[in-house]
This record gives structure tokens, sequence and C-alpha cells, in this order.
């Protein structure tokens, strides 16, 4: 599809989000900022951007074969995707298979615990209040859902993660966490923004390796190297 | 009854609890020790811990009155009741009827906005960690306890509110919000803690002046003559 990139609409940590002349249709750019531990630690790591949108793209596509639709469309070159325009949800929905990360440094379990069922976390996205975490009572007093959709959003998330680790399993990878964001188009909810080595914690599943932004956030190696590699694994299946 | 006061059992911020020659039965002592902020502030306060004593043991009868069970004995002296021994749920159970305090610091609403139905929120309850908010799934998976009986709190905190806001309906105040702990006895989950100024948020319905530990947090005015107002209010109904 060949598009007009059109006036900057948003800017976040890592993406940017651009009109396009087709009403509706966004292009989201992923660039090759890095940033963690709330904006602590920040780089620059070329490629990055690139080896991310493949991958989201991938994904968003072996989604849509299992019947789970998102914002994707297809992309315009290696860094940049056509989505639908949604009225996003300001939430971070974020599902855990295994114990690790914030889990493990807040309450008392080990990492590396597998969490079966998995545990789903809602936190509330705003980078000026650090992203709280919020409840069900909490998601509908503040009406960011009605009850009707927050059980859509848990049921979605939950779909997401069972075609996730199915497939990261074929690759020998462990899906230990994973962040995802949704918007609603019209009365449809969507799956939104990116899935991608910045958003999962992937876990190689002999070695125990770290393949994803926890490389960047502990300096454990390469971290463009790990991407290509994971990426390659994911997009070659 | 007359017990006799046994060795220190645990010693908290404003409480100490003792055994007693009685299995099954404990002392719990509340102090005249008050703190806030996560313990950045610290201070004694003569008759803070009788003045709370008086209102918990209140409360409880109440309670008792509408169905609601607790550890709650009787008093010994005016600082101190006899309670029934429970394993401890580590929970701390916060029920909100009108925005305030961590709520409008956390989230965009406004304080004094109503919330109905009234909000939930269960923290971990742990010092070192600093008490950190659960959902449902962390509860679960941290078995802390299971679906019966986390539906089974709920209820009985829904409960509790209930009764409690139409009583202090009667005295023309507000109950913005409290924070409750529950225990084990045997299989039955029982209300434990406490129940008074220290951990109830309560305002003057016609002028909107806090009657609570906000007089303490942020330096209001005199607390203990706060305390000995509201308690006073509170056990003559």
């Amino acid at each position: 599809m060949a598009v007009q990139k059109g006036d900057l609409l948003y800017a976040g940590k890592a993406k940017s989000v651009f009109r396009t002349e087709k009403e509706g249709i966004y292009l989201v750019e992923f660039r090759d900022d890095i940033t963690a531990f709330d904006g602590g630690k920040k780089d620059v790591l070329v490629q990055k951007g690139s080896l991310n949108a493949r991958v989201s793209a991938f994904l968003f596509g072996h989604l849509e074969e299992h019947g789970i639709s998102s914002h994707f469309i297809g992309m315009v070159d290696e860094r940049s995707m056509l989505v639908r325009s949604l009225a996003m949800i300001p939430l971070e929905v974020i599902i855990r298979n295994v114990a690790a990360g914030s889990m493990v440094r807040n309450y008392p379990i080990a990492e590396g615990t597998p969490l079966n069922p998995p545990v789903l976390v809602m936190d509330y996205k705003d980078d000026s209040r650090h992203d709280p975490m919020l409840n069900d009572d909490l998601i509908l007093a503040l009406k960011i859902l009605n009850a009707t959709e927050l059980a859509r959003v848990r049921e979605m998330a939950l779909s997401i993660n069972r075609v996730l680790v199915r497939f990261f399993d074929s690759l020998e990878i462990t899906l230990v966490d994973f962040k995802i964001e949704f918007g609603k188009l019209d009365d449809q909810i969507l799956l939104g923004d990116e899935i991608s080595m910045d958003s999962m914690r992937l876990w190689d599943r002999r070695t125990g390796e770290s393949l994803d932004k926890d490389v960047y956030r502990f300096s454990k190696g390469d971290v463009v190297a790990v991407y290509r590699r994971v990426a390659e694994k994911i997009c070659q299946e």
C-alpha cells in the first residue's frame, strides 16, 4: 500500500506515529531509541527499530492467522508499518507465564517460578505517574473500561498468550512475560502498539540466556546482535 | 475475663500482641505510638492507644450485632483487648467510598469523588516491601488465598463497609475509606486487627474536617483532641 507520511502525531519513547493521507490509517515508525528503568537509561542502537518492526509485523500476522485482530495493516519500509488508528486504552496489560522482573522484585516469589494459570497485571499507562498498577475495581471506578470491555481485554490477552506461548515453544524459547496494549475501533477492541524484543521477556530454553531488552537493561551483551538473532529465528519459522 | 498477660509475641507499629495463659487467646495492647508515611513520621501521643482500643472494641461489637465475626472477645483494661488468635492473612484490605489519599495521588481522580460501587484494593502486608499492591491473579499465584477464600474476603469486606457506612452516616460522618485485616481460625475467616481512627479516613459531613490520622499526617491540629471527640461520638451512639 503506497501512502504519504504526514504530520507527526505522537512520539513515544521508541516509536513515532504519523498521519497519512488516508483517513483512519497511521504510519508507525520504530526508532532506534531504547530506554529502560522508567527512562533512567537511554541509548540509540542502530538497527534496533527495524528488528522490532519486523518481529512485531510477523507476530501480528501470526496472531491474525489465529483469529486475533490487531491494528496492523502492512509494512511500508523496514522500520515503518501502516496501522488502523485506534482510540488507545491507557492500560499496559502484562501477561506473565514465569515469575521474573518486577514480580520478583515486589513479591515473595523466586525468579523462574512457573505461573499456571498465567498472571495478568494491568498498569495505568502514564509516564508522569510511573504507570501505577490497577485492579479491576480501579479500572471500573476510573472509567478506563466498563465491565464488558474489561472481560474482553482479559480474554484477548489470555488468547494472545496461548498463541504466542505455543509459537515460542516451537522455537525452544520461553515466553516469560510480555506487555501489550489495546485500542478501540468503533465498538471493537483490537490489539495495538507492538510485540517485540522491547516488550517481551524471552529466555532461551536450553541456556536460560536473555533474548530481549534485559540484555540492554542489565548490560548482558551486544543488544543488537541478540535482537537480530531472535528476529531471524522468529521470522524464519 | 481475667487472664494473665504472657510473653510478647509480636510488636507492630502501634500495637503489641501478648500470649495469655489460655490457649488460642491473645492480648492486644494498643500503644500510644503513631507512625505515618511508611514509618517516616513517628510520635508518641498520650491516650491515643486507649481511644483507638475503645473505638475498635465498639465497632467489633457493632459488627458482631450485624452478623460479622471478628477476633474480638472483650476488653481487659482501657488499652488492652482479648482476641482469638488467628493465622493472619498478609493482606491490607482497603475499602474506598470516596476518592482520597493514595488513590488521588496515584490516579487521575479528584479528591472527594464518590465511588459507587466502593473500590476494594488489596496490598501485600510487608513493611520491608512497602506493602505493594496486589490483584486477584497475584493473590492466587502467590498462594496468599485460594479463589473461595478470596471471594469470601471480598464479600466480608463489602458487608463490613455497608454496616459501617450506615453507622457513620447516622453520626453525620463520611466513612471515606478504611483498612482491615483478616485471619483464619480453622476454616473460618474472621476480621482481625483493629478498626480505629488510625485505620479509617473519616470526614465531618458538614465541615469536611478530618477526624482521623490525617490530622497527624498533615499536622492539621491536636490529634488526641480530635480522636477523643470522635471516640465519644462513636461510642455514645
